[in-house]
């Protein structure tokens, strides 16, 4: 099987790449970004048969416009990689150190996960921003892009590869995968692969999760509410909902839901109502806010639905713990944002809301990676282990245990002939 | 279904438990150590009639001391239960504080994962370690014990819970499963539970790993090594291969396979075997191994196997990098150590062995969560991601990001009206 022997190679290139230094995986960075650089005219001519090809196959036109890979897009990543070479190293910082016992020490030290799989849709500046992640935070990577960007993904994967191979990096840290076939091979490689991100529609990423052993991070939905409290800024709540809802629709982190507290609700609605349409948002509602503002029934369904269009449920709530209640029942866990004056119930609701990201008085847009100062991110994670939220460099490694003894063994301290002290060294790991 | 009735009980249960502060979790904690001595009586006549019970059904006489629970161990768990009460609460951490702008600050807090299922075998204390480690960690457990300790562990859960609810804890945050098919709902309770953590036989996680959605912590196999170098302090190497395979041999962290540099073997091997001879070890080896000393060839499947008995097979090897592709090959991710007085290759060794353990001049047998000063463990992982090692309290909480804004909207970065700032805070989240 040839996925097998390709999984294989990647994870024994992992084990080289994850003892490389900051210095050599930094200037494999500084490499790839020159080397896009250089082969600019190359790449833009991969895409330029990308997008003829995906032209004549019919892709609409929001799709062509994520495919196109331009000088300004082009900037973009590179500009992306040296931002990631100024990025802490994520590799080899001492989490705990302890002294176990007279010449016995401890040392939780962070490491590479290992291979990652990386499943994303057509637009190609993932391809970079992903393998670039992986590399500086010393991980193996397998990559699968979407069949439209084939062209555009091949220069982009050889030019990463090679680049980083000529500043010291081994080879095989990364190989493209091309088709959905390799996909299906890929979920079975459990041994080889230690982490599967895809990213791409709820029905794929939940195909993904019921069909492999490996761990998965990412999300399915992004089911993001605004609660708006009794004792909100009113003027401040509208900004926030136009916000999370209109400013980009299409993408997990936009308001699905409003929830308002029935106190504030008359007066907030029908102003509210009046912006929404004239950014064309089609507004759903509950019996409550139906007798506020002319909107048509929500059903149980729109409460559980991600719409990624210009579109809101709006339900009126008796107070915070029906607003929190709702939530925990109808959300996906990844972003939800109260507008309130009232700081206890503000921290009530970070407190009880049971998300990655749980916001006050402020819009849901901002949880991603960039804007939270991480540089990039490889996604973000509605999981409630290893990561959460946007995942930038932190969410690619892991540690390692290491421990330093001169002779010692367990029997000693099974004896009483020895007792442990378990004092805290407070040091960092070096041999 | 009951099992979904009670999994969403003690999921609701959970979110208020999350929020409960340090002071009411140990005084929860405090009150259960009291109760279990208060009532002390009781568990032990519960334990007796499931010795007698064991006894008659031929349970073999290692798991029926494994199912005792009389005084002596009813005071260990007790001095457990006062050494968690003392460690720091692993929730409410800050582990980053950033401002993104003027009054828009980004924290990243610990808090609880949610609901832990935990499957564990006949040892009584394990209920009581495992339920109050998810305590002190602020996370609902469902738990499921061996059938044998079936009425010990009803008066220890009782007990548990009873004695929280009197501390003012949400009195469903844990709950006991009874049966073989309560085990098999739980797989299917993604919805509620947020980990499995198995402990028992090989089989029996691998059945787990495989029949649920829900991410599992813990470990399989359990096979570790011991690599004596040709630099090695050789009488040093003797006690530490001695103590990693033979100070008990039931358990993940004993060692399973000895890898010798070949320039010492002819020194080494023959005096490891009159040792290994006196402590009725049996001992397989590969032909080098077999033209030093005699015993029995090991076939490829002794690599793999984890003995948890009185038998080590042995390797003789070229070198440092045989080792460390032997031990990436065949182990499992668990505990592995090298004898050697070089510190350079104890480096290489640690850096490019991919376990969560990585040890330099002492047994294998230290890999523990009491021995590490975790207090307590709830188990040991050899995932690659969320948690690595022995697991203690750090292994149970993940984390939320805090944004605290006062109105503040994407828009106006998008427009560039307004940018990020980007600086570290270093200051812990309150409200």
């Amino acid at each position: 099987m040839i996925m097998d022997e390709l999984a294989r190679q990647v994870k024994e290139s992992s084990i080289k790449l994850a003892a490389a230094g900051t210095e050599i995986k930094n200037k494999a960075l500084a490499r790839i970004a020159e080397s896009i650089n250089e082969r600019k005219e190359e790449i833009i001519r991969a895409n330029a048969e990308d997008l003829d090809r995906s032209e004549k196959e019919n892709l609409p036109a929001p799709l062509l416009k994520r495919l196109k890979f331009d000088e300004v897009k082009i900037a973009d990543v590179v500009d992306g990689i040296y931002s990631l070479i100024n990025l802490e190293d994520p590799v080899g910082k001492t989490l705990l150190s302890t002294e176990l016992d007279d010449g016995l020490e401890l040392y939780k030290v962070t490491c590479p996960i290992g291979v990652i799989g990386v499943i994303f849709e057509s637009r190609p500046d993932a391809l970079v921003q992903i393998s670039t992640l992986c590399l500086k935070s010393g991980n193996g990577v397998l990559l699968k892009g979407g069949s439209e960007a084939r062209e555009t993904n091949r220069i982009l994967a050889e030019i990463i590869i090679d680049a980083a191979e000529e500043a010291g990096i081994p080879s095989k840290w990364a190989a493209l995968l091309e088709t959905r076939a390799d996909v299906n091979d890929m979920l079975k490689m459990d041994r080889y692969i230690d982490l599967i991100i895809p990213r791409g529609s709820n029905d794929f990423v939940r195909y993904i999760m019921d069909n492999s052993r490996i761990p998965v991070m990412g999300h399915a939905d992004g089911i993001c509410h605004c609660y708006v409290d009794e004792d909100a800024d009113l003027d401040m709540a509208v900004k926030i909902v136009v916000d999370s809802k209109t400013q980009y629709v299409a993408v997990c982190n936009a308001a699905e839901t409003l929830l308002v507290h029935e106190r504030v609700a008359p007066e907030f609605l029908p102003g509210l109502k009046k912006l929404l349409d004239s950014k064309k948002v089609k507004v759903v509602g509950c019996p409550k806010t139906r007798a506020l503002i002319p909107v048509n029934p929500a059903s149980d369904e729109d409460w559980k639905t991600e719409y990624l269009d210009y579109k809101l449920s709006v339900k009126v709530v008796s107070g915070l713990d029906e607003a929190v209640d709702h939530i925990n029942a109808y959300g996906s866990g990844h972003t939800d944002s109260i507008v309130t004056r009232d700081r206890e119930k503000a921290a009530r609701f970070m407190d009880y809301v049971d998300s990655g990201n749980v916001f006050w008085n402020c819009s849901t847009r901002f949880s991603d990676g960039f804007r939270f100062g991480f540089g990039a991110e490889v996604g973000i994670s509605t999981s409630k282990i290893h990561a959460r939220g946007p995942v930038g460099l932190d969410g690619l490694v892991i540690y390692k245990y290491k421990l330093i003894g001169s002779g010692h063994i367990v029997e000693d301290y099974a004896n009483r002939f020895r007792t442990f002290k378990h004092r805290n060294l407070n040091r960092e790991f070096t041999l």
